[in-house]
């Protein structure tokens, strides 16, 4: 059925875009708020609001119940959960779906499957998509998993399968440290996601991140081309471009056809990401995950194709079939998003909740903003420290960084620390503009570059 | 010689739009200002600020020696006039290269000749370009008008060779009204424009002003496609679209390939735009003039083909060769630009300068604004009202239309009155949405439709 009332079960900026969305479609929306969040911008853009709990995450964003008779009693037809907090959970899909609403993502065992790394990394295989050498699903027990990492080769990654988002990821170079490692990783796992199974992959090393934006409408799935987000900080993303510089045409193609054949092979709803590993090297690519949801980085997808990601989710959870042939989808230039958060990078990244007492957005040609922010607002200090995200676009890399550079010149948030003065060095550094880096290159960096306070 | 210092002459948006460009190229900046303008965006962003003159037009921005003086003193090597004020103005870019400096332009032979608007003219036929039925250059005398009135047929418009912009244009629907009409027009222009000159041309009722972007580097040149920009009020425009939805494919190539013809015929440098009258029942178009400078309603045409008119303008003044061939210019989607201006149409449109008290500026997935605006920014009452441009792109014109209603519901100007709720009731109104327009629809539209105050 066509969506008529969607609701905003999320915050920040994907709440701002989702609105955003919405509204060029047509359809009326009601944003969730904890109450810390009833000034929020995303409130203030949508049509209603309705407060579903106090500030903290699991008494309001990450509370099924209280989420789903929010939705309820707005009378909205569908909910879409954004990224994190409920956007990947099967349980609350479900719940959306028994209650006679529209999830905006995949069908709940499609996000189950996915969200078992172990299943995951089964099915990739049976569809045809190469995965990092490794264990057949989870290993059990210290004794197996040697035999296995013996097989594979040291050094090799210690994953929780119940896990993502780089989260509660070791590595282990030795026979030895992998018996100490092993009963420590299943512990935490158990305490951090209620699962404590394992799984083991080749240690790739000097790897980057390539991941596929998918879209699918249940029957037939596309993908929008592939992104490289190799600049990391603790395994999170701080700074994304389309297309992956890295790759040959040839690699190119195959990556994003394996992409195709998982999602459809699971009969992919909505948007999509497989993520990979890429060997420069050896111009090997491997299959780590897939998030079953938008992602952060999704708009430098939508600046290369001019296909808009959220829009299309929605269209498709309301029905309708994918608006996109695969020869629809042509690839022009390149993007680069970098992620404003309100951390300090002079001071180990500490985050730095407070009053935006004053906002210059960067604009001009090529230039995005996707923000949370007006000048007087609020930053609480309960959620994650993004802000915003600059992304700009241009006909060639070189182009598009220079863009980046005098973009973020422009952009001034005062009140808060932030982490523009980090993506303005960054810009101006060689190997970001050779495009020499790999997923631990930027702590690399860090600690060779100490950077001066950014205000 | 490429350009390592560049003097902006402007003042405005196009000024901040110049300075984007620059930098992004790597090319240091100085900005003229009047005393008026010490504290405008432009000044804030450029590199150096260099003041000219009061706040009279006539002693800062349109004083040639002053402006020439600036550029000198501050070392720049390069003059970017934008649009309005020097910009077309033979004497200027004559006095400029005389001084050892580029000018951000075609050469002044070019100048001269397109601003002579019947020498203009004259160069369309010869290089096979239509032009409205209309006398062979100047008339001399009310006799000789009524002779080319009658070849040509009434209505007629009488127009001034050495106007433009819309200015001193009239219209007679008999002799009788050219008799009077020639003489009062003659008078007019002499006092605008210190020439006399008239010409007359066809009246086409309904006709819709189509135009065509150029860009050339003085030995080639190529097309960007063309823009529509039908909807205006008093001769001045106030949206403006890209591709012209109103043309068939055939008539699209015919137009296009007329205006490469001129560009070539002339060996034009730089971004240029011809002016066309589109007669949507014939199908037939009409030149009518040659603008030789960037033009306020670029964007639209870098939002459907990603080239950015602006730092093209300024490397083929460097004296680098077109980055573009023909084939490389590849039009998708579609795009539009609204002005929002410091006028309140619910009184007029009469101005209102005065102090952003709060700027709220739309963002996210095909949303650009170029602007001049800041919080606490005091709109100067001296000069035009434009304060900024919302341009915004979609794969389709209905498309374009949605994200245009709601990237406006989101702008916030406060402080002035500003154009923004008339182009929220233009977004909403059917024969837009139809392009049933023409170039005089709003103003019959706006007769019909009186808007409420627009804060």
């Amino acid at each position: 059925m066509a969506i008529a009332k969607l609701f905003v079960a999320n915050r920040g900026e994907i709440a701002v875009r989702i609105i955003r969305a919405a509204r060029e479609l047509g359809i009326a929306t009601v944003q969730a708020v904890s109450a810390a969040d009833r000034d929020m911008l995303a409130a203030r853009l949508a049509d209603e609001v309705v407060e579903i709990g106090p500030a903290h995450a699991r008494k309001s964003y990450l509370d099924m119940d209280a989420v789903l008779r929010g939705a309820i009693e707005s009378g909205a037809d569908a909910i879409h959960p954004g990224y994190g907090f409920l956007s990947e959970n099967a349980a609350f899909a479900e719940k959306v779906e028994a209650a006679g609403l529209v999830f905006v993502g995949p069908k709940a065992e499609t996000i189950r499957a996915m969200g078992d790394k172990a299943t995951a990394r089964a099915m990739a295989s049976a569809a045809g998509v190469p995965c990092v050498p490794g264990s057949e699903g989870r290993v059990e027990g210290v004794a197996e998993a040697e035999r296995v990492a013996k097989a594979i080769g040291y050094p090799v990654m210690i994953k929780a399968s119940a896990g993502g988002g780089g989260r509660g990821i070791r590595v282990a170079e030795s026979p030895s440290e992998l018996e100490k490692l092993i009963p420590q990783a299943s512990a935490e796992a158990l305490a951090a996601f209620g699962d404590g199974g394992l799984y083991l992959e080749r240690f790739v090393a000097h790897a980057r991140h390539v991941e596929v934006q998918i879209l699918g409408d249940g029957t037939r799935a596309i993908h929008v081309f592939e992104r490289e987000c190799s600049l990391q900080r603790r395994r999170q993303k701080v700074w994304e471009e389309a297309p992956a510089a890295c790759l040959s045409p040839e690699t190119r193609v195959a990556l994003c056809a394996s992409a195709v054949r998982l999602a459809e092979s699971v009969g992919y709803r909505g948007a999509g990401t497989l993520e990979y590993l890429y060997d420069g090297r050896t111009g090997e690519f491997f299959f780590i995950e897939m998030n079953t949801r938008i992602q952060v980085e999704h708009p430098v997808s939508e600046m290369i194709t001019g296909i808009d990601l959220v829009r299309e989710m929605i269209r498709v959870a309301g029905g309708a079939p994918l608006a996109y042939a695969q020869d629809d989808v042509v690839a022009k230039g390149h993007a680069i998003e970098v992620r404003i958060n309100a951390e300090d990078p002079a001071k180990g990244f500490l985050p730095g909740p407070g009053t935006v007492t004053a906002l210059t957005v960067p604009g001009g040609m090529g230039v995005r903003f996707d923000g949370m922010l007006y000048p007087g607002y609020q930053v609480p200090p309960f959620y994650d420290s993004l802000l915003g995200k600059l992304i700009v676009w241009d006909e060639t890399r070189d182009g598009a960084i220079d863009r980046l550079a005098r973009a973020l010149a422009e952009l001034k948030v005062e009140g808060l620390p932030t982490t523009t003065a980090l993506h303005a060095a960054l810009a101006r550094d060689a190997d970001v503009r050779a495009g020499a880096v790999h997923t631990r290159w930027l702590e690399g960096w860090l600690d060779a570059h100490p950077l001066g306070s950014p205000q």
